[in-house]
């Protein structure tokens, strides 16, 4: 099955990270968490880029703080679709990391979730890969129904609480 | 072949959102352009966006400014994936329209790209296509062979100009 | 009696909530809180909005945070005065939810009270509902001379401790 | 009939005010416009919104730029509901004006519109006062359709031009 | 002596004004505490305006948040010179008081000091009415020589610390 | 009679600061335009702001744009009371000279005033030798009945035309 | 002599660079001016930035806009110091290129200058190259009395005009 | 060998600034720390910047906060390169601070490292110094190397973690 990157620039953004991995765990999607700075190890991420479809990669999700240039170096050695994570650091609420990441030059996109957004990281990556696969596609329709009935349960439980 | 839906919240959108029209048009990719709001016309919106996947859709573009509800509208009624594109305004410095599609509570995620970025909402679009169909991946390795050759070729045109 | 709805997008809104509530109570206006969602359950947030009027609501106070589209999809489907309450979340102080809220196109407007500003959105939808209730008028000016009243008694309470 | 007051801080706010006036007429409902300070005439200003009520008005818009204190100065002497438009100004992109006006303390709401929105500054104050006149909320029915059947013509009319 | 005015939107300023007080009482000025609220007295903020000069007040300090319309709104009610004091809030970082006291428009200034900057609000009323006193004019130099030898004086401790 | 000095940090701002010096002129005012920078010359700088007071100044206005030193580093060298105007750049807007001003660190106060509000500027300085001074004070008060008289004369010129 | 390399993303950044080419012509320094884009042409952007220090480059000035990464993946290939040039684009004032240059994680510095800052991007490299080249710190120093002599004169010329 | 200056603005700021001065110490540069107030010892500021090239120094890193402008009053006295360290403050996220501090106008540059970015100010430093000493050039490469490693070790143990 098609399988998915997930890329963070360092160690101390797994924990943000994380629900993206339970999102495509969920989803029976296969995946390889990586550590790979766009700053640190610029060949690296150049060479996994680079080398992500021929490894079987379909999607890759990179996730960054402050100036996040992961997704968009990523993007540029590779031409699978990179779903941006911008992380929240101590200064600017987030918009350092949102903007480094979105604002990408015309020809290089990626494809931007909000801040600290991890497991919309992980659906948008599900979303793309259902498009050639009739489960993952159905089980998105179930996700979907399962969080109306969620709501329409909290809705429920709300009675005479408020 | 897939279809794309290009989806603007007023024909004043226009303009913003053809290049995005121009690039899958460039990769062979037919595509419905629509004005839908995901105010005036709620119910259309809704419509559009259930039936978008039995109707042939692959990916929705989905353009709009100020406060820019018509990608998450639409997220809200598919599991396709939905590309948000924020259109600059008057005021804000594109901020509105930028945080109004990219911070989309976990559950309904939407691809953003860049304030204006209609180029760019085109290749992602084309970037998600080629990932099941071969013809597109390499159109798309010439495209980003392309574009480097433009750069190399301005850097050569540069020379005794600055 | 005329009713309020207050809807918010997520049960986590229902301590930022929760004084709109306490406020409809005091001025003895009844009042149904829900949870719907604009994008997790928009079938349910459009059929609420468009039966709204006929169930005999009056104005709609919506609740929600980050990419905050509840009360503009709500004011999508129904005439009633819908009043925005955005709620503050973890990154961009506030301005996601702000600004997707009260930067709607013409044509469908909202009424955007402040950030977290619960008691506010509860109070504006008395002073609406006030215009054909000279109970309620009254009572209005009664809780504006009881605000007076203890701004000067705290004043008062101020002198020699500063 | 009731009445629409329309304040604003100065006369150069005008023309960003004019849609408010020209959406009242079109709903058949009397309005007066006004120019009054709350810093350069805050005794009239004060006047103004005391006597409101009594003079026949149900709703007041107050436009103004920078620190827009217009709508919350008339808010602290009335009970009335007070719509505020946020003028744009040469800094701030907005910020200053929307933000001076939506974020006023508890107890003292005022129902803050997009900034220059003064299309939806009237018809707010439209759909308050169809809350006791069914006149207004059909044709705020019917102004809706309308809006939507523009859509949808533009909609059609797109076809082949994008 | 010339006496200060030091007013606050809500008791709950108290603390971060404290420091204009305790400057104040260090430079022999003696000083008011008030809490007067723009918006919940508004009568009283027009009258103790009007009347300060004739109190025999020189200064007026005036702090609040959120919407911080108590600055501008005394200015509009007398000649004196009012300090503006943002007080920090939940939301914005600060911006929304900042803006809503600076951003006065012609013809009313207020002068603004950093937000929760209550010492320099209580040192620009010393520095304004040491213009007519030389006593305090030489406390004043005496003051800026003492904050000069207590940075001379950590520069030295630190030696060898970093 | 008591002078003022109107700095500027580059010439470029002086088209932006004309109505402070205007204004003045109108109460009579003597005053001393200058062009220093706080970078370029900083010795003149800090020559200036220690020999404001015995060179018979009593308020200095000081102008600049982008990171705004000039009245902080002016502040740093006078107990004079300092009011800083923040001159609106090409980036940011206004929010660079603006923070750059008003943020200043206790001990050292500037009196900051609206981005390009140089007419307040002015202002403020004639309330502040008002102070002492029986006729500008007298000014001030028919200069506010002037505003006010002006308003009411436009709201009446309103009627009709809107 | 030492070489400086100026770079940009893109030929449309060639005017708003001009100013720091025209700073090293003034000082004598060798440049060279080159296109090449962290995401158009990664490979060449790493293997210049790998080769720079021994092709005879001190220093780099790397001129970007939008989500301005080339000088961060210029700084992750070389330990030669590297100057960032936000350059201003259509939306976020400027916000966009700043934050994504300077806000680099630790480990890998930019010096970053103002938005559009070119002239200082040379000047600052200049300095860096004057530390071992004392002709070029006294060039430096002639050029900083120059400045300080234009402002001078621009101070006397003001006379009379204000 | 050359010595690097590390100034802050106040005491408070030690912390912040400690990583600039390990750093220092790990690549065996000799500095001195300083606590030297742009405002509150004005005259000690020049003089320090005015002397500094004479007394040894080669580089400045000076770090402060709010209206952060020791960098731009040092940078004003000498033609050594200045690095600019914004602290962190408890309003505005740390742009007060950034744009104080990056906005310098042109003529007199700092280059501005990230918001509490301590580490990447002391390696700035190092690179600089770099270019004039091949020990710590090839320190830089050693470092660079250490830090790919650590990143790729990282990656290594968060196999099956996330």
């Amino acid at each position: 099955m098609s399988k998915v990157a997930i890329v963070m620039g360092s160690k101390s953004d797994a924990e943000v990270v994380r629900p993206a991995a339970e999102t495509l765990k969920k989803f029976g999607i296969p995946y390889e968490a990586r550590i790979i700075s766009a700053h640190r190890t610029p060949v690296e991420a150049h060479e996994f880029a680079a080398n992500a479809a021929q490894n079987g990669f379909k999607v890759i999700i990179a996730a960054a703080g402050k100036a996040a240039h992961l997704a968009g170096v990523i993007a540029g050695s590779t031409t699978l679709p990179v779903i941006a994570l911008p992380v929240l650091g101590s200064a600017f609420c987030g918009l350092d990391s949102l903007l480094s990441m979105v604002q990408m030059p015309a020809g290089v996109p990626v494809a931007c979730v909000a801040v600290n957004g991890a497991e919309n990281a992980g659906l948008l990556a599900v979303q793309i890969l259902a498009l050639s696969n009739q489960t993952l596609a159905e089980k998105l329709l179930a996700f979907k129904k399962e969080m109306a009935d969620k709501i329409i349960a909290d809705d429920k439980a709300l009675i005479g609480k408020l």
